[in-house]
């Protein structure tokens, strides 16, 4: 039997390929050396949220008296690592039974294995050879397990997280981006003592320099040492030295920038510099009929983003050619506020030259944000200045993640502050930051 | 001295209306009889939506432990009624004291006291004459306060809520709609003794009948007693009687349906059947130049409606016209999960003879509303067979309120369910379920 399509990898990335290909009647196998979810439903994005809910529960606890609950005695809380664990590795076991589920109902064949390319139409999984007309790579991407001047036994691998039976008290995340700066907001949640050590200020690649600064200033508000550094010197007798600084340290949560993993191939398989897999704008490999996509593309780190283009190659190989708009996507960090950023940074419209109008509005001054007791935050909007096109939104509040969708839609259809300010949003609503900031940006907000 | 514009009552129809007219350079006087900020600040929207979140907190903490959160005695828990209260009107008085300084910051005079027109040019307050170019009623709805067979004093008014120094054990809400059914459920969140009398099952007018059964459906599930009646027979000795039905009752909240507070006048004002300031269709009374928005015109309950309508309205007397969609706003009731609601109802649909096409996703599918312990509930998405057109939108989700703006983003420019399907939404949010119902309209779901 020839498969039309066999696919390497059920992450986010290749498991939602897998389906869209079932759904359009591509005979199709997934090929999975280790789990079907990947690293977003095992071990990332899923049951770190999971955990992250947990710890924000745990701070609502802890100030639910403010609301006019009775009861609670503060020096009795504390945080269950390991039940809050369970809930979260419960809610993976939900989801990746969901989505094995889902493979089977559209006919999608799981096999279990390592795989070998031979070429664009054969693939060998433990020496049994399978043949198809396309392969789609989506392989993923690991962590540098190695950092430097720290023995391993002092590490804790983010794959092994949820191995643990305890955390231990004092930790120091190492690395930047996203995973980075929830981590250490989520272990000062539950009340361990965390410090940082990044490479630089700009802790978040590709965010707004606005949100950067964000977090810093938020960790120093915390008391959270943040130490400026690419490299560790010591690890030792519960202390890590970083230059002058010394960090009360048990553990180091490796939080450090991932690499490609490149799957076993025959065929060559041409690679960017930082290694990761080269694609073409169809997502096309070096080889014809192979085509990357997800991180191992180092096209981006998110979720999102590797699904999306799953079902953009697949469309493409059913033959439904579409526009693939890779800067279009959110990126969402799950902090307590959570941030939230589509489009372009101020830096961006700079470099380009764009006469852009930066309108913000505080949540502060949001009715439900009150009444929810989240008035921490902000909306950033950037917009073109002579037609008003939304060029980027940038969102500090409780539901920044989620709020973000709707600057998604606006953008999606090149929509214009005079667009949102018209849209009546309900009262009262978080959302109607949107609004005040489109009239801040054609004239004035009703409520600043 | 004459005004460009006096506009009477300071609700979210009024005094949004003059700061509009502030900030367009319309010299305008605000008057208002009680409080600025009106129903909506004071009593209205924001305080009952403050304690409904004590509410959502008070149950939180009841399940905190699934989190992970220990040290949580059930038996010592209590929800404080008064404290509720005063966090409610602490966020109250923040947001009047903003309004009082934004209609201040744009030069809007504040006149209290009761204003009388005498003609389209001249109102006077206290006997005070005022000359103006133009007029606006914005004096709002007042409850029918009477409920035949049941003695004042066993009627709490809902204005009056925030007054209570505590709230009796065994309460029988009377009435309909959004008011109706977040009080029934707030009730039974804070662990009172609740029942509802309701007319009949369609008890959210203008919602789609799936939602009106989503709330009888989970009334019963949290076994509150619902009885179908207009009429109450009696009340006497902490019982209620209703046809065959007897509730116990210490007092009966009134959530009865509003009539218009028509503002002394020498100028005839027609009024509809139903009591409210007939309004055409630039919101102008019978009398040239005397406009009335908000509630007193009987189009709607809802506060940005009322407010959409001043803006407009301002707009309009200050010469940019366009027009105004009375259809295309949410309808947001803050139970719990949150229920909301934009453009079509089904039953609109099938009266317009649509060939509509019904696509819907659950939240128990959906990875973050997992992680938040939230996934009861759904979305469902109306849109056109042919085009593809969003026609219409219902969440049920803990934040649907806010879910709902990306809904009317793409409502209001026209945007189909293959922008929606395109549109990448970020992994995980609870917004992927726009993106799965565009799916599934175009053809199948991701996850379903």
């Amino acid at each position: 039997m020839k498969y039309d399509l066999i696919i390497i990898g059920a992450g986010p990335a290749g498991y939602i390929a897998a389906i869209r290909a079932g759904q359009v009647g591509l005979k199709t196998a997934l090929i999975e050396k280790k789990n079907v979810g990947g690293m977003c439903l095992n071990w990332g994005c899923i049951p770190t949220k999971a955990i992250i809910e947990s710890a924000k529960m745990f701070g609502k606890v802890i100030n639910a008296a403010e609301f006019g609950i009775d009861g609670i005695d503060k020096n009795h809380l504390k945080f269950n690592w390991d039940r809050s664990k369970k809930r979260a590795l419960k809610i993976v076991k939900k989801l990746t039974s969901g989505v094995e589920f889902l493979l089977k109902k559209n006919d999608v064949d799981i096999i279990i294995g390592e795989a070998v390319i031979h070429d664009s139409h054969s693939v060998s999984v433990d020496n049994r050879n399978i043949e198809t007309e396309n392969i789609i790579i989506a392989t993923g991407s690991y962590p540098n397990e190695i950092i430097a001047n720290v023995d391993q036994i002092q590490i804790i691998q983010l794959e092994k997280l949820f191995d643990l039976p305890e955390l231990p008290r004092n930790i120091v995340v190492y690395g930047k981006g996203p995973v980075a700066v929830e981590m250490v907001q989520f272990l000062h949640m539950i009340e361990k003592n965390v410090s940082l050590v990044t490479p630089d200020e700009n802790i978040l690649p590709g965010a707004d320099a606005y949100l950067s600064e964000y977090v810093i200033k938020m960790f120093q508000s915390l008391d959270i040492p943040v130490v400026y550094s690419e490299t560790i010197d010591k690890c030792s007798d519960g202390l890590l030295y970083v230059g002058d600084n010394m960090l009360q340290c048990d553990k180091v949560l490796n939080c450090s920038l991932r690499n490609a993993i490149i799957p076993k191939s025959d065929a060559d398989l041409v690679k960017d510099e930082a290694g990761f897999v080269y694609t073409d704008e169809s997502l096309q490999t070096s080889q014809k009929g192979i085509f990357a996509i997800g991180d191992v593309n180092g096209r981006s780190y998110l979720a999102h983003v590797a699904s999306a283009q799953g079902i953009w190659v697949v469309n493409n190989i059913k033959g439904v050619k579409s526009h693939f708009d890779i800067k279009n996507y959110p990126l969402n960090i799950y902090t307590y506020p959570e941030i939230a950023q589509i489009g372009k940074t101020e830096q961006d419209l700079i470099d380009d030259g764009v006469d852009y109008k930066l309108s913000t509005f505080p949540l502060s001054a949001n009715g439900k944000a009150l009444t929810e007791g989240h008035s921490d935050g902000l909306i950033r909007m950037l917009s073109d200045k002579k037609y008003g096109q939304v060029l980027g939104v940038q969102i500090i509040a409780d539901h920044a993640t989620d709020l973000i969708a709707e600057a998604s839609a606006y953008m999606q259809i090149e929509g214009t502050v005079y667009d949102i300010a018209q849209t009546v949003h309900a009262h009262p609503t978080v959302s109607e930051i949107f609004m005040e900031a489109g009239f801040e940006a054609i004239d004035k907000a009703i409520h600043k």
